[in-house]
This record gives C-alpha cells, sequence and structure tokens, in this order.
C-alpha cells in the first residue's frame, strides 16, 4: 500500500451536501493507516497551487462532525481550468508535501482536472491515486445514477414550487401566474423534480420547461391560457437554460464563463423566469411573479433528502477505501438497486468518461408535448427526494 | 349575549401562519354557546357577497388541525377594496345567514373594511361584531408589537441570507456578491431580519438596505467596495420597496395596484436587486447573483418560527372570546412582556387606528449609516424568529 498524505479539495459550485463527502473522506482517511495526514486544499486546486492548505485532523471532532449537516464547501471552492503551465506547480506541491492521496469532489470539470493530474504524475514517474468524489445539484454528470447534491436541491425546489402553488390557488383572484426557475445550464432534472409537489390535479405545478425541449412561444402561451381555463391560474416551472430551436437561451444573456458555459440567470443580469414573466404579462395583461432564487436551492440544509446526505457521506468514504485499495483514475458512482423500497450501491466510472459525458433527461422522462414529465420520471425521482410534508385543503362544504 | 352564526375571512396577501389564525378561530368558534355556525368567506369580502360561503363546522377534525401547520389562505383570499356600492350588498349577505360575529384576518386594508362594515351596520341598525386578526408579513401594521406571519418570513429571510452568504464567502474568488430582495413595500422589517444571520463580522449580510431610508448609489457602491475589500465579497440585503432621495423606486417599476400601492419586484416586471447587481457588475465588473424569492417567504411551512404560530393561533382564539364579550371594532395586538425570556400577552387596537396607521422601523433601529441595523433591533428580532441552526466553519490549521 501507497504511503504518505492526502489531500481533498472542493470544485465547482457547492451544495448542500458537498460537506457531508468530505466529511466522509476525512473520517475515513483519520482511520487509515496508508494516509498520514489529511490535507484540505482552500479554494481548489488554485489554493493548492499557492501552497494554501490547511491540516484537517487538527480540526476538533464538533467541527468534523458538524459538517455533515453544513451547507457549502467548507474548504472554499474555485472554477479553475487546468492549463498546461500548471501541472508541473501542482507537481511540484505534491511532491513538497508527500502527497500520494488525491481527492476532489466536483462535476465533470472537476474529474477532468484529477485526470489530467493523475496522468501527468504517471508520465513523470510520480506515484499519485487520483479518485473523484460527484457532486452537482444539476443531477447531469455522466456514469451514475444520480449525483450527490441533487436530491437535496429537488427537494428545495419541489418544496417551494408547492408552498407557492398553495399560495397562487388561494390568490386566483389577484394574481394569476405564478414562474419559479431553478438552475441547470443543460439538463432539466431540478424542473423535473417540482413534479414531486402535485397531489391533485390543479395542484402546482401546471408546466414544467426543460432545457432538453427547445422553447416554442405560441405552444408555451396556449399552454398557459388552457391552464389558467381550466385551474383559473397557472404554475410555470423553468430551468434557467431554456433555449428556442435555435439555440438563442430564453434569458437574453449570453456571458460566458471562464469554462465557456454560458451564463444564465441572474448572473447574467437577465433570467428566463422574468422574460416569461413579461410574455403572460404583455399577452393577457394578467398579475403574476417570478421567483430566482439561484443559489439557496444549492444551500438550503435544513431542507436536506436525508438519502442524499447519507450518500454523499457514503461516496466520500468510498473514495478512501479505493484509493487504498489500489484503484485510481475513477469517481464514485451511485447504482439504484431498487425504488421502492429504494436500494443503492456504489460503483465507480472512468474519470475520462466522466469528463467527456453529460446525463441529460431520457425522452422516457419527459411528456410527449414536452412541457412536463412521465410518471417514470416521478419514480425515479421520489426515493432521491424523499416524503413531502402534507397540508391540508379544506373540502368547503357549501352553506 | 348575541346570538347568531360568525363568518371568517381572509384578506390580502398570505402568510406561512395565516391558517394558525384562521384554527383558532374556528376551535373556539366551535365551543362557544353564542356561535350556532362557523362560516368561512371563500376569496375574502369579494366571495361574501357573491354568497360564496362554507360550513366550516362540518370540516374533518384532521384537517382543522391541519390547519395550523398549512401555509396560505386556505378560505382562498382576495384585495378588494369596498366601495360605497357594496355595504348594501353585504349587509343583505349578513341578514340572510344571521351573521352577528364578523372577523376578518389582515392588514391594514382589512381592518379598514370591517371598520367600515361594522360601521355600516350600526347605523342601519344592524347587531354586528366586528373584530380583526393581524396578519402580515411586512411587519408594518400600526397597534401591536408585531405581525403574526412576519416572524416566520423574517425566518426564512434569515436562514436564507445566512447559508447563501455561507456559499458566497466559499466562492469568493469566482463570484464577488450576493444579493437578497425581501418583500415590504414601505418598512424594512424584513430586510433587517438578515441581521440573525450574522455571528462572525464577515457574516452575511454586510449591507441592509430599507426604505425608511433613502438609497444613495455612490454611497452603497462605496460600502460594497469597502466590504469586497475586507472581505473578498459582498453580501447585501434590500427591501423591494427602497427609493431614491426624490422618492423614485430603484426599482423601474410604477404599475399601481387597486389600493394605489405601488408595486415592486418580481410583480411589476423588475426589481430593486436586478437593479443593484447591475450597478455593481457593471461598476466594479465583478460576478455575482441576485435572488428573488417573492412569496416564497410568506408560506414555506417548513421554516415556521414556533412563536409565530403560536401567537397566530392565540390571536384567532381570542378574537372570538372578545367578540363573546361584546367587545367590537377592535383587532387583537400583541404586546411583548420581556425579550429574554419572551414573554406576550395579547391586547386590543381600535380598527379605525389600526386602518389609518402604519409602523416603519424606528430610528433607533437603524444605523447612522442607513445601510445597516443596530443592536436594539437585534433584541426585537431574536424572539420572533428563534433560533437559527449553527453551521462549523473549519478553522483551518495551516500545513
Amino acid at each position: 500500500m501507497l504511503k504518505g498524505n492526502a489531500v481533498i479539495g472542493q470544485s465547482g459550485g457547492p451544495t448542500t451536501v458537498i460537506n457531508a463527502s468530505l466529511a466522509g473522506v476525512i473520517d475515513k482517511c483519520l482511520q487509515a493507516d496508508g494516509v498520514e495526514n489529511v490535507y484540505g486544499m482552500r479554494y481548489g486546486i488554485e489554493g493548492f497551487m499557492r501552497g494554501d492548505l490547511i491540516n484537517l485532523g487538527r480540526e476538533e471532532k464538533a467541527v468534523l462532525e458538524g459538517l455533515r449537516y453544513s451547507p457549502s464547501s467548507a474548504l472554499g471552492s474555485c472554477r479553475h481550468k487546468l492549463q498546461e503551465t500548471d501541472f508541473q506547480p501542482v507537481l511540484e506541491m505534491l511532491k513538497k508535501h508527500n502527497i500520494r492521496y488525491y481527492f476532489l469532489i466536483g462535476g465533470n470539470d472537476t474529474m477532468d482536472t484529477i485526470h489530467r493530474v493523475e496522468s501527468y504524475c504517471r508520465e513523470k514517474g510520480y506515484e499519485l491515486i487520483g479518485i473523484g468524489i460527484p457532486k452537482t445539484v444539476d443531477n447531469d454528470l455522466f456514469g451514475t445514477d444520480h449525483t450527490p447534491g441533487f436530491g437535496s436541491a429537488a427537494r428545495y425546489v419541489a418544496l417551494s414550487v408547492k408552498q407557492a402553488g398553495m399560495l397562487a390557488r388561494d390568490m386566483k383572484y389577484v394574481d394569476q401566474y405564478v414562474i419559479f426557475q431553478t438552475v441547470g445550464r443543460s439538463a432539466g432534472w431540478l424542473p423535473a423534480a417540482s413534479v414531486l409537489a402535485k397531489r391533485a390535479e390543479d395542484d402546482a405545478p401546471h408546466i414544467i420547461l426543460m432545457p432538453e425541449r427547445p422553447f416554442d412561444r405560441e405552444r408555451f402561451l396556449a399552454s398557459v391560457q388552457g391552464c389558467h381555463e381550466r385551474y383559473g391560474w397557472c404554475s410555470v416551472v423553468c430551468g434557467e437554460g431554456i433555449c428556442y430551436a435555435d439555440k438563442t437561451p430564453v434569458s437574453a444573456s449570453t456571458t460566458a464563463d471562464r469554462f465557456s458555459n454560458v451564463e444564465f440567470g441572474a448572473m447574467g443580469g437577465t433570467s428566463a423566469a422574468l422574460m416569461l414573466h413579461r410574455m403572460i404579462k404583455d399577452t393577457f395583461g394578467w398579475r403574476g411573479e417570478f421567483q430566482v432564487c439561484e443559489s439557496l436551492q444549492m444551500a438550503a440544509a435544513d431542507r436536506v433528502s436525508e438519502s442524499d446526505v447519507e450518500e454523499a457521506y457514503a461516496c466520500g468514504r468510498r473514495a478512501v477505501e479505493l484509493a487504498l485499495d489500489g484503484h485510481s483514475g475513477v469517481m464514485v458512482s451511485i447504482l439504484r438497486q431498487s425504488n421502492d423500497p429504494y436500494r443503492w450501491s456504489l460503483g465507480t466510472s472512468p474519470l475520462a468518461e466522466v469528463a467527456l459525458g453529460e446525463k441529460p433527461m431520457p425522452d422516457e422522462y419527459i411528456s410527449a408535448d414536452g412541457r412536463f414529465v412521465t410518471p417514470a420520471c416521478v419514480e425515479y425521482l421520489k426515493p432521491l427526494v424523499g416524503p413531502l410534508p402534507e397540508y391540508v385543503r379544506l373540502k368547503g362544504y357549501a352553506v
């Protein structure tokens, strides 16, 4: 077994449970013979290259325990795309601190970072084990049934749409619509999760707009009008990245971030929800509102999905077990065994595949009209989000 | 004691605990000798005039119990401003159903409605007892220490600012600011409540913008820059209705609703937060986001303040007790006895005074620079919101 120090970093946007994965890595490393010290990189690979390392073994027990239920990236995060000139400084830092175990928690850009660092070290004859731990609220990571972080964000979305839908229904003679925007650039998993808010036919959501389907202004407005005729109001949930058929985002913004990802939503200075709001307002003259929660849905530790916390922690521990067994160049993945009762296990996916892949919603999860989800999608989502609170509705016996 | 039926209605925007007040009224009415039936008006006074009444005594026990923890206005709500021509139809409906007890849960417009209906009936020789039950998330109702609904909305705000602040801090090398907008047209109680998120000096919020103080673009941007220099990022919380010194709203919208209240935020097609976001982005070229949650902060039943639920329910019961004792033309009010331990009791305020008054934040609750709150404000807010969850932060022992 390789002996030396371990380093762990968090990368990309945070989730509610990314610290649970961190706790899993630390707890297991502190028990492992092969690992002498477990270091944390402050602000990801950027901090690592500056030598900004902390000794996680020295943290108090209460802090380490509290990590499992504290949101955000406790180590600090970054969005650095590794350059060719970065590899040499990274290798020097690894050597300087005798780091032999290299763990990163992140999405596909992060998996690419680990993969390239690990390959570079192998090429240079430096023994390094690199393992990825999946994370993203968008759930679009290739090679895993779902991603830690998604279930809790999905729960935030479903709860919000449920609660705001009750308000909109009860205020339908004042306001005629409510629009909720989720994060998720290219995959519709989060808007889809709002379906779990629905019990009765008139419950929110009525229309779900996912980036997997082109946005058609006329058909959308016709659907909105149809809901208004049936229910007296309309609930719309949209992903931030929905686009017209010609790939123009519904939000007007076209700023690109450093990974050449187009920035949508509040970051870009406008949002898809705001544009939908204006369309409805201008077409029908109704009152209504749009809700843009942005990173709140990635941070609501009081609204976590219990299975999400458990899986995030387990993924962290498993990464260390895999490393100690000599595996390298893989990401821990979650395999679903059954939906009801919900059973899962852990596997692995090659980093090189994860880095290049994407996981949009499959066709069989999206309804034929492209503006709602199917029962199969509900079955997929349910165990990841857990049961939502039940609220009462008056029967209303006429006098 | 006057014998007859009671009617209860909900009016204006909902809160998380408005159904707890409804439950209080129903429970007490069902026990009261003087009240034969307790009816609910669907969609407020508008539904009442259409004769849209339901018999609340026929609802199942589980539904009545569940009301205490279900958000929104279970009866349906409206925003109808009573016209002179409405009084006669209202009186006829009261007579038709032998209604002698008239309860409405709402804000100052609602208190005005009760007051005018009660006066009209007195004038016409119809014996009617009218009692108001306070409700508003804005906390700007005159004649009560605070308003049921505020504590829970304040808790939503404080939790959101706390969680999103952790994210922003941990992502400070990527995104430099986060802006959270609260509801509340003319009073700053909700943005002020975000202060409860703060433990350490660098915690969110850094800047709180309340409508009680004029917005000054240059001073605001200088404060943002100062925070960025000290902490590397900046958290801004703003009320939707903040205005420049000349009363121009920071949001561009100037639509007026039926009560001649200017509509801000997402309702108006833009928002103060979006404008602040653009100012910061354009001035400093930073990345950051704005969050506009709108009615979500009025509906988060999983985030209620326990004292808020308790008080809302107690206000409903007390309204019935007052009515049975022959009081009329008053609103139930909350009196604060002490902060620590928190003790409160119930009193009354004349409807006529509540209808005309407003309760902005007092000067002693706003810091000298107008962009934060004072320790006295924190003491006022604490017991209404209850303790927030504590999250951990790594000590960070350098390697």
